[in-house]
């Protein structure tokens, strides 16, 4: 491999955010080598993905016999986590969705590989664990358009800053009366206005729980009090977060609303590179950018999920396990809409707390809230 | 003088700029000493300032005797030149109005000292001169907030960017009917929606010359090619300007609209100080933002301005005089508000250019324009 070409690792590559990376690479073939797939719930796609682009090692949930079936003769690999040690991969994309991505995070960071987060569940489970990870040297690269958005602003700049502001779409219902929350669809809440995403991730963002995970996200990326960041409405998802400086200038991030621009911004960082398939931003065309305070009657789980996080030890894996569990039911026509911050707080309210100094701590409460979430539904 | 505090010059002290450097200056004793003040149309409040901030040198045009009836023992100097040169002084802040800025601001970079430049028509006149200065090891730092915003973009960035985009906000006749401008009173184009600034400026504002020069000054102290340079109107004055990169992402500078914020920036660069006189912009306050393209019909002094700059030469000082001489014979009310774009396009029409590659090309120059500007106003 020569040494201008970065071996990659994909976790989640049949995803929402694994395809766009994916998209970005085929742009880069002289800059990037993909090394490893893992895929979860979609073979047929990971075939393709395979067959394209050839990676050294691919991983298949009960993948089993379908590997070879597959007619690859590529080699699978038992864990994700095998993966991302592999000696080929310098950059490991995590892009699965819940709690999935935890495990090969930390082996990715603890094997010195580059690690490009866009699972927030991953730091909003295990915040501590990760920021002991970037204080021992681990490279921790934001891929979610608003950290990106934070991060690019802070370049150059003092980390020492006055406030974070997080933009929120305020999803689908953000002018929907919310009484009629109750009668919600899963089609209406997959509709989202400005961004196409995977489902669990478009429903958190009806719900607001996706802004609270990127606010504690913030707080461990960034380094930053809780009562430094802030969150505004701003449906035109342009301007994808800002920082304010000690002397009161502020720093906006804007682009059109398109994953692959911070996952480029992290493939290639600290370099900026041209890329026609990205389209760009037009002043003289955009018209009107709005920014107005969220009702927090409207979006619960938002102060749900930020007190369990301001609460800490084992208090947010259970709330993002709960939070993973009720948004399925959901899906599922099983769960009404109001029905998730309901369920997420009766598990919350429930945990009893630990400590969160170990993987094991962190896995058994998210074990915990999962089951305890599940038996409640269908109770 | 202690390591830690900056002797400083500020060349226009009783303008208004002048004046907010003083501010700033005054909320940190410990950091700044005044070392020298010039003054130009004030007496009065040059005296003050001189028994507030006791600078070691004064200059005041016409001084003569009244520097000393004025009561202080302070030492006046002849030119500004020799007040910038003095060894105490470690930044010169250049806010003279029009062309004065520009011998001492050469004359200051030439004498290692750091310049933060708030006159764009010294860069504006003389801008392959002042790039000179730069490339040869001189620190010139912008202070009007469109290009603080855009150098504060580009901390820590690649100086190879994609873009500039300039704010404007229009002036206060940005919806008049194009018809009606032939009736505008100085009193009117005085009335600027949200920034509070000097005479000249302030009609500059309203023709969009100002707008121009800026445009010219980015090309100068950034190094971006007239092309890449854009302008978008925005009449709320928050976004101050943008910087698009090479990857399509979009950097934008904001706050509320108030000079000391860039002065204070160029002041303590590159450290960022909390100044509690600063109004901190609120995102859940702030409403909307809007952009639109702007009518070259109704600012005529833009086009112009800007082919005489590509022109180059002597092009620009000549445009600058003419400026210069239009606006003060419009607040006299001896010409028309539409007046001052025909006769500045007259003057540019007329001039023989030549190479500006010493300060006598520009000032000559200068001074045909400005003669010959009078002479044709006076016919």
């Amino acid at each position: 491999m020569g040494s201008d070409v970065k071996g990659i690792a994909i976790l989640g590559s049949t995803g929402s955010v694994g395809r766009q990376t994916l998209e970005v690479v085929r742009s880069f073939p002289q800059h990037f080598s993909v090394v490893g797939l893992a895929g979860w719930t979609n073979l047929a796609l990971l075939r393709e993905q395979v067959e394209e682009f050839k990676p050294t090692k691919i991983f298949y949930r009960d993948m089993g016999d379908e590997a070879t079936s597959s007619g690859t003769t590529k080699t699978t690999t038992a864990t994700m986590e095998e993966m991302v040690r592999h000696p080929q991969v310098d950059m490991v994309v995590v892009a699965t969705t819940g709690p999935a991505g935890l495990l090969p995070t930390l082996a990715a960071m603890r094997a010195g590989k580059e690690v490009a987060l866009a699972s927030k569940e991953v730091i909003v489970m295990a915040g501590p664990l990760i920021a002991q990870e970037v204080a021992r040297g681990a490279i921790l690269l934001p891929v979610d358009s608003e950290p990106s958005a934070i991060w690019q602003c802070l370049v150059g700049e003092d980390p020492d800053i006055a406030r974070l502001i997080i933009t929120a779409s305020g999803g689908p219902f953000r002018t929907r009366p919310v009484e009629d929350l109750a009668t919600v669809t899963p089609e209406e809440a997959l509709q989202h206005p400005t961004w196409h995403m995977g489902k669990k991730i478009t429903v958190d963002s009806a719900t607001l729980m996706n802004k609270a995970f990127e606010v504690i996200e913030a707080r461990w990326l960034f380094g930053v009090a809780w009562d430094k960041i802030e969150v505004v409405l701003h449906p035109q998802s342009i301007v994808h977060s800002l920082v304010e400086f000690q002397d009161g200038s502020v720093k906006a991030q804007m682009a059109l609303p398109d994953m692959r621009l911070p996952l480029q911004y992290a493939l290639f960082y600290p370099r900026r590179v041209q890329n026609q398939w990205l389209a760009r931003l037009d002043m003289n065309k955009i018209g009107s950018l709005s920014f107005e305070p969220f009702g927090k009657d409207r979006y619960p789980c938002f102060s749900i999920a930020l007190e369990a996080a301001q609460a800490g030890g084992t208090y947010p894996a259970a709330l993002c396990a709960a939070d993973d569990v009720a948004v399925s039911l959901f899906l599922d026509g099983k769960l009404a809409f109001p029905g998730i911050p309901r369920l997420v707080k009766r598990i919350v309210d429930e945990h009893q707390p630990g400590s969160a100094t170990s993987l094991d701590d962190v896995m058994g409460a998210e074990e915990w809230a999962r089951r305890r979430s599940l038996e409640l539904a269908n109770a």
